[in-house]
């Protein structure tokens, strides 16, 4: 604490992003990166934009990003805004339309990102639990709000909504904005991208970190009424004219425009989930139904935490929350064949 | 404007970066960019980050790139900063360090994103006058106040003030954060960097965007006492936890630790620029003694939106701001010295 400090600075509580270790020989199953690599044409565009022209701005519109993005969705441009990942979209999204009088509304157990924005930015925030199952029931959200988000899938559970749950909120709730946070969407959940052009209040937030395999490129995006999207430019643009540097968009571009291997690489990590799936079952697990590229998987005798320890002493890394409801799950990322064989095997020895 | 707007999105006014046209064969003297590409060790770095590990987030601590900053400076990890290109350290600083409840102080002629941040952030400030030469007067600055900053060299005028003025106004202003933005200070300007250790209310920000050749890549810094670099932590923790991407934390280290590539470039950059002054003022143009990147000048009876028009015709671009007191001046990056003969041909022709 400095008397330097703002108010604001004096009373956060910043987010802690799981560990990114830098040691390898690690099986590293605690931050839901894709066990697979980007698309190799991501890799041969960010390579051929790699020259001398790295000493020029990129276009702070980033109007090619936004276009192969609005093509995948069947939208226009102006319906999508881009940001250095989906945390930024969302930080924007918090203060430009999430912050008013009433309180928002979200899960008690969800991103654990959403209570630190709003935290930053002043916003009030109402907790709306989940049922005993660790489902959303959006019959709780409808009272009144300063806004509504969500995962879907959740995280950290990895339950999904069906569409119509979330089509049947927005009906119901016209007043404020709806923000359906897919980061995990292509993991066997239909997109609320679909409803853009019927809800003037829906925002969708995606990211490439996750089913596009560039967790380390920085790149998310948002679509929705056009109207929305001027509220998150003009948040940008008074914040950081270029947050997506030349790299990063050429890599997003053509990873995007890539969907025959996004496709393939989100079937694999299915697959694998699912043999997962089983294998714990066998072990005595306990594992909330996942359309995401993790599990949350309890054991009915074991310790959370202890285990999470074993299997850190086995170079197998997955991820722990010391919070109430959720502090005797584990939450693990799929990796591949290979390393989910290895954890299940550890895992034997340790339960 | 739309009812789900925060009122915070209705009151902002956006800053409106330089262009960057999408029309190659341009003389492009509107942004400051380096006429010179980065570091070709910066280039081979990025080759090498661009694998199937970009699947992994980044380093969230960007450790590796604040080693080789501190490295630079003579100081020690705990005391840097970065961030997604240094708007985005600036921003940092504003919410962080600069909303207090007296009003902060920058010059009215100066880095036209201060007063956007301010509004973003519902931070008052007070201008205070360049004189009549378009120089900062520090003494002007003593007075009761919730934070001082300023580019030196100033931008967009490019005169520079002495490191004895910056010591003297430390020595006089301990009670608030002074921020010393040094865009530019690798074209002739004392860094206040040196300064760090000694006051503990300063905090200095670079950019990789100007002598760096870098602006494609979006890196930017600040180096102060530990306290100062921990609010700014705080804020990008509660903010985004990884703005600095694995390709651009690879070519940001590369480029810095190349501190030999980067003055050969810089004097470059000086010399073109001495002899566009003299050029200029062949032409009866009346230049600001500039530090920086660029020029500031005038012509006594040609109009400068005019001139600025017609230089676009001959497909140069330099920058001109409609506003108080710098109607008649036209900002002009130093390009290399094919570009800037250009320049002075063209201008032959138009004045």
């Amino acid at each position: 604490m400095s008397r330097f400090w703002s108010k604001t600075v004096k009373n956060l509580t910043p987010y802690v992003p799981g560990e990114q270790p830098k040691l390898s020989q690690l099986i590293k199953l605690n931050t839901n990166e894709s066990p697979y690599g980007p698309s190799p044409k991501a890799l041969a565009a960010i390579a051929s934009a790699n020259t001398d022209g790295l000493r020029l701005y990129p276009d702070p519109n980033s109007d090619s990003l936004k276009q192969a993005i609005a093509k995948v969705h069947g939208l226009k441009s102006d319906q999508v805004f881009v940001g250095n990942g989906s945390d930024e979209v969302l930080a924007h999204a918090f203060l430009g339309l999430l912050k008013h009088e009433e309180p928002i509304l979200f899960p008690d157990i969800t991103y654990s990102f959403y209570p630190v924005y709003c935290n930053l930015y002043d916003i009030s925030f109402k907790n709306i639990p989940l049922d005993e199952d660790f489902a959303i029931n959006t019959k709780d959200y409808i009272r009144k709000n300063g806004g509504i988000i969500f995962p879907n899938p959740n995280a950290p559970t990895g339950r999904a909504l069906p569409l119509s749950d979330i089509k049947a909120l927005l009906e119901s709730n016209t007043e404020s904005v709806v923000v359906i946070d897919e980061a995990y969407v292509d993991y066997g959940t239909e997109s609320a991208a679909t409803l853009v052009n019927q809800f003037p209040n829906l925002l969708v937030t995606h990211t490439l970190s996750k089913s596009y395999a560039l967790a380390g490129l920085r790149v998310g995006y948002a679509v929705g009424h056009p109207d929305l999207i001027e509220a998150l430019e003009r948040v940008k643009n008074s914040f950081n004219s270029y947050p997506i540097d030349k790299l990063a968009m050429a890599g997003a571009v053509a990873a995007i425009e890539d969907q025959e291997y996004l496709h393939s690489i989100s079937k694999a990590v299915i697959q694998t989930r699912e043999t997962l799936v089983k294998d714990l079952s066998q072990l005595g697990f306990e594992t909330i139904p996942s359309q995401a590229n993790f599990v949350f998987t309890k054991h009915p005798s074991k310790d959370a935490a202890a285990i999470a320890t074993a299997l850190r002493e086995k170079h197998i890394i997955v991820r722990h929350f010391k919070m109430a409801r959720i502090d005797q799950y584990l939450r693990i990322t799929i990796g591949t064949d290979e390393q989910c064989a290895s954890l299940v095997n550890a895992l034997k020895e340790i339960v």
